[in-house]
């Protein structure tokens, strides 16, 4: 299978999305990631429901939607009616994940669990059947433009063994500091989807950027 | 003293920010509002950090940023690095008020306390020598686009009282339902300060609405 | 106007509902008073939906729901659909307390605040006309049994004041301690719902016992 | 060993516990489950202290007390006080479990822990030796009568592993959408102690349903 | 009446508290005032019931215990049994204000609010006939040294006003940036207890600054 | 390598801090264990910056600071200010534990992370290369001189073969219970540092007693 690609919003020009978002429809990224944080789970606000509506307004590629959230249950209805696609959720942040998960498919929309680098892959065992994708941050959540932990590698492989003995279809996707120099070592540890931010829109030619992560 | 209009980013595009903040750069607005929501304090998650910083960037007037957030005490050195001028936090957020309101005059910021519709203004007479701006929520905050409560004109005509009474500089500012049929009934009452939102931008003529507020 | 009686089911045998709620139906008893205590606003665990449930099964009454529970905005449309007419919370538990009551209106039922022992009166001046009833605590809230606070009096007083004052039909309710004793000092002083529970099922005729209060 | 069975009380008539809980104390069942939920951790409130008493006066089978709420710690006493036999904990609930089991055996009630559907059984290694029961959700906590979630025998047999590795005298409970097409499968797994609500109050004979499920 | 001195034991050097308790011991001061902080009520973390206990053993006057903490009720019996004589709870951090004085009362020990310098003296009014003791914070609670607010005083005399209104007997007590510049202003505004800390332990001669305090 | 002695301050006479402390830099202790606990991550309120800023100011061995607090991340600059040579947090109380473990190094201190006595060793797995020290609970945290909990042994052997397999260089550092009849074992195990209070403090000969665990 092809990895797929997934420019993050996050580090987009805010006063110009529209283009942001053109940019991408254009380009060879299969995703649109959009980083939700509230400044209680994570030490950041980045943004929310109206600007989700604004990217949705202008999208042609779905919108892979990623909550840093406390108590996302009480939002999922809201985020499907401004065009998530894909929910994930984070495992620190959820005392009764599986019926969240149950939620997030109720509404129509792949489910997703993201885990911070610290969170053991074994915790997914018992759901990972049920998940469509699960988010490694291979970063601290909360801020874009750091520094991409080599421990994220063993990671991979680990979540890909419980994925194949189990037999979920879940994809691997990693956020955070992914780059020319790491990506296809991802990729090759078992990576389906790499998100991209500063890495894609700093560039000189984020299309082209985000051709070169397809062609890996 | 002149009213000061304040349109709120909330009712804006967001697809499209520097637009719109070049508009109100444009016309006789005084101040841009802007709305901070966690989807904690209030059920709504608007936008933080990365939007207020490109808001910043073409922004010609000073930012009026309102905190509708839990424990603002942690961000308000952050909301002053992406620009903000003034800082309102909310009298239900806060067990410190005291001290939150001294921590954002360190930071060389105008300090403000926003109160819900039920609470009392009575509630303000110990910090009131301190503020540089009161925000009588019109609404319940988290939300655009609602009907204004007419109690208002009541609380602000005691909080006027309240103000005159004390010696205190501080402003009044009404936030939420603002239009043509209340406005002048505010001011009247002893209003400030008017934030309108879908007001404005779902105005044929924005800035032609910002004037015909500003000429009341 | 007539003194309302509302017992509270809390001093019943839960091993034998339908026999209570029988009983209220059989007597001159005005409302039927559900206690709903969650462990963490008050520290005791009473009954919630599927005894409610149970109650508006056989109940001829209506039923006066008072929410000693933190959040209580998630559960309101719950409450409605196990039968409540009255939905009370508490003033300490809503931090936008007028948003809960304007959600409870909606959900056609009576809104209520409950206030606990040590609040002032005075913090209800900007929500008072929105409210058909206040309950005034005249014990700690969290158990039945307890000893009546002789200060309630007062509050009740103060209240009737504020009440009559700002034109509000909010009605007046006094819960806790309740009995022969002090009922007609509360009428006296401006109550008109009393809500009496081991005062009524300890004694031994219940429903003698809730016509001598309705007479006073 | 033969199978337990424990009939949960949320599905009975709380109009009528007292018939209810004749009717198990004259049935094969061997204990009482008693579902108690705070609408904190679980999304619904049942029921607490007032009708377990009740439960309680009645009861000729132990009571098996299953918390789904938050701090258990300050109720155990309390839980003991109205007839608890075995006390069960949630782990998502506890950050200090081993603390709240001891304190349980203190009491002198069996401990037992709760897992959520997808906590991983892993982590009950190194309290399991401590614990008297394990409950297993084999449906999302805080309804009755939802469906049975098939991964659950897996999570039986990797429990009953570690039980028996570690020497462990704990029992495995099953709770959650239990009936005749999905019981033998579960014993045969592994389980010792089956719950069942829906399944046995919602039958023509109860009495005869519990008698078929102590068959197998 | 005359002026109470307490000198908080805060300011001491606690690498030697026994000679920092006798110099107090020695002293003409009334009271120990022992601040406890949290880290969570407020941003400090002071002592507790270790430290407590150790001055307990060697205190000859009665401790004064100012809790700054969140949740109190569950310490009020473990700081009696470390010598308590008053316990002062925050206005800010009681929801059930009235029943956790009624418990520090049960403990046989003097009851006190505090209230934080935003915090008007009205909220006081249905609780302070139950009160020995109110504690209006002239800094924001957290950390010894700080800057007296001046507004102190009209807080002085608006409780005082109250109090004599109720025929409460709670004595008024001032805590933070007491000195020899404000002391009497505040005892002429109607204090009756004055907490020392820096002031006195960073004098040259602690015992004396107690006297002249004394003497005012 | 020699296993290190850290005789933890909890147990030492706190009205003379400073003999205790000279006592300790007399002895063969390697560090100095300092207990922080904030009430509300565990059930004590031991001591908090002044009292570990008077151990630092006659300390001559490195400050072992344990934080048995909830949000550890706000106060670890000022740990580090009182002198802190190692920080470590709490499993249980850290969501983003990869980044605490980051900010502590970036204060140029070593960092470790404590679990719980039900806290399986595993969850340590991602985050162990990051680690220099893992604190394993042999007792419940909250309180110095509890029984030792037998299951410690193998807990050691589990995380020592995490250790090893990962390359990592942590110390397992044993804290509550230790004694003479234990601490060979633990070493044994693969223990490096054993934290002891009571058994220490009181002691006929508390140095005597330092140096008989030394020369296990």
């Amino acid at each position: 299978m092809d990895t797929l690609i997934a420019p993050s919003v996050l580090a987009a020009d805010f006063a110009n999305l529209q283009s942001a978002i053109e940019m991408i429809n254009d380009s060879e990224a299969d995703l649109i990631h959009v980083d939700i944080m509230d400044g209680v789970f994570v030490p950041n606000i980045s943004f929310g429901f109206p600007v989700v509506e604004a990217i949705q307004g202008h999208a042609k590629k779905p919108l892979d939607v990623h909550l840093m959230i406390v108590n996302p249950d009480q939002y999922l209805e809201a985020f499907k009616e401004v065009g998530a696609e894909t929910i994930t959720v984070h495992f620190e942040a959820c005392q009764h994940l599986h019926r969240t998960i149950q939620a997030i498919h109720e509404l129509d929309c792949k489910a997703g669990v993201a885990i911070n680098p610290h969170t053991n892959v074994e915790l997914l065992r018992d759901i990972i059947r049920e998940l469509d994708t699960v988010i490694i941050m291979s970063v601290n959540p909360g801020f874009g433009g750091q520094k991409f932990i080599e421990h994220t590698y063993e990671k991979v492989r680990n979540l890909k063994a419980i994925i194949t003995a189990s037999g979920s279809q879940a994809k691997i996707e990693i956020d955070g500091g992914v780059n020319m120099g790491n990506a296809y070592k991802l990729i090759d540890a078992g990576a389906d989807i790499l998100v991209a931010g500063s890495f894609v829109f700093n560039a000189d030619d984020p299309k082209a950027t985000i051709s070169e992560l397809k062609k890996l």
